[in-house]
């Protein structure tokens, strides 16, 4: 600690986000990466771009990929905002519309990002507990707040909510924003886009990390009526104006305009994650429904923080929360049809 | 305004870039950009990244540019700091070490986004007005304060304080952070960054938009203290994990390599900004000095506002800042001695 910091930064509890090991051949299963590359067009896209341009300012407002995004889900743009990655996306919105005097909802077993956010920005919070399924229980978020957030599917569980259901929570739930985080949507979820013209309060936050393999291009970006996203815009024309690199913003739009390989990706990562779900359960897991691409699970005889270290010894890599309620489960993200296998009979070798 | 607007997020007053205009053929001379490309060396270093890694989260941490940096700059890794460009180092800079009881202190005329954090983070400023030769008075600075910062060179005047002036206002400023603020400096100026072990609390911040021709690629980065750098990875962690994505980190590293490619550039800039200055004058301009890749300048007879309409009839866009003070003054980047030749003709034009 140094005594020029300030107060603020004193009192902060940083993220730590999933080891990015420098070990190689590991088999990685541990941040919910895209186990395939990005699409052919992303390589051909960045690869012909004039780097030349690289001299110059990006547009400050993204606004080719603005429109290929609002193109993409029949909105206009200025229902549509973007940032360096999801995570930027999310401490923005807390900004611009959960610094309240309520105190805002978010479950106690969701993204481990959102009270770090709430601590730098000092935003009062209360977690409803998800159900003994690990289900969030939306009847808990009844109460007069400062705002509602939850991921849908929910990370680290993997569990999802339906639409109809959040039709239900958005109709009584008028008098603040509510955030539904959909980095994890194109796995086995309905996206609550569908609603955004029904309710004003509502906005959708969804990432190209996931679903696109981009990950490492940082592009994220939220959905919502024209009055939030000019929020979104305030806040972030005080905080940074060119969040997004030319780079970035030439990839993200190629990875969102080759549609066949994004089916045929998650179609694949789907039916391993169906796969998975089937082996590990004869191998005496316990294995939550999943819409994600990872499965939340725990087994009936081996301790999770154990079965974790064995796995590493084997160099395959999953997550591990030691963390109340949860510390029993392993979080272990889809990889290919191939890592899936070698997994699974690494967990026959542990398990015999 | 919508109504789910947070109070801060009502009392914002964002930002404004200069302009990116969509046209095409303007002699752009408005956004201090470097007018030649970057080095061959970030052409290459992204085309022969293999895409397929984009799948994955970049390095939180970027140690590879990191170390690149220590190495260039001849310090420890730990006393590096990156960002998504020199404006994010800044705003979590701001809420690291200004958020304190007392004012900060920066120019009356400066970088025109100090004051922007200042409102978005709720911190209390004071601006010494700059003497009658646009100069920063350093005697200014003199009382109790909750930090100082300023460009150096300064932005939009382009002067350039000495680092024997900066090391007397370090010795008596011991108590809070003074950050020097170095887009520019390697246009002319000697950087701070040799006092950074003498001065715990002097942060110096730099960025690669503009001597290394890659503003849009987003990188910018600070040196400083241990202790100092430490406390904005604790912001930064608190904010967004992964702020730089793995190809401007790639176009980074390469352009920081090219050391000739570097100092030749940067040489024909200078080399143009002293031909600029000198026909500038010819033509009954004043001319500030600059150590900056722009001149900030007026012409006796002719409103600049005016001058300012006139260059863009002739596709030549310069910044005009309609502020007080300084509202007679253009501020033209250094182009390529071609362009800059183009002005001279134009001016000479509209001047006859």
């Amino acid at each position: 600690m140094s005594k020029y910091w300030s107060e603020l930064t004193r009192g902060l509890v940083p993220y730590v986000p999933g080891e990015q090991p420098k070990v190689q051949n590991l088999i990685k299963l541990n941040t919910n990466e895209n186990p395939y590359p990005p699409s052919p067009a992303v390589t051909a896209a960045v690869n012909s771009f004039d780097k030349g341009r690289l001299r110059l300012y990006p547009d400050p407002n993204s606004d080719v990929l603005k429109h290929a995004l609002a193109d993409y889900h029949s909105l206009a743009k200025n229902q549509v905002f973007v940032g360096n990655g999801s995570d930027e996306v999310l401490a923005l919105a807390f900004m611009a519309f959960f610094k309240q005097a309520k105190p805002i909802l978010f479950p106690d077993i969701s993204y481990s990002f959102y009270p770090v956010y709430c601590n730098l920005f000092g935003i009062e919070y209360q977690r409803p507990g998800l159900n003994d399924g690990f289900e969030v229980v939306l009847d808990d978020y009844r109460c007069d707040n400062g705002g509602i957030i939850f991921p849908n599917p929910n990370a680290p569980t993997g569990r999802v909510i339906g639409l109809q259901q959040l039709r239900s929570l958005l109709q009584r739930n008028t008098e603040s924003v509510v955030i539904i985080d959909e980095a994890y949507i194109d796995f086995g979820g309905e996206s609550a886009i569908a609603l955004v013209d029904e309710f004003p309060n509502l906005l959708v936050v969804q990432t190209f990390s996931k679903s696109r393999s981009l990950a490492g291009s940082r592009v994220g970006f939220a959905i919502g009526n024209a009055g939030l996203i000019d929020g979104l815009e305030r806040v972030k024309n005080s905080f940074n104006s060119y969040p997004l690199d030319m780079l970035a913003m030439a990839a993200a739009v190629a990875a969102l305009q080759d549609e066949a390989y994004f089916k045929q990706t998650r179609q694949k990562i789907i039916t391993s994650r169906d796969w998975l779900e089937a082996e590990l359960t004869q191998l005496g897991f316990e294995v939550l429904p999943s819409a994600a691409n990872f499965v939340f699970t725990r087994q009936s005889e081996q301790a999770a923080a154990q079965l974790y270290s064995q796995l590493r010894d084997r160099n395959i890599l999953v997550r591990y929360f030691a963390s109340p309620r949860i510390d029993q489960y392993l979080r272990i993200t889809i990889g290919t049809q191939q890592e899936c296998e070698i997994l699974v009979a690494a967990l026959k070798e542990i398990l015999a």
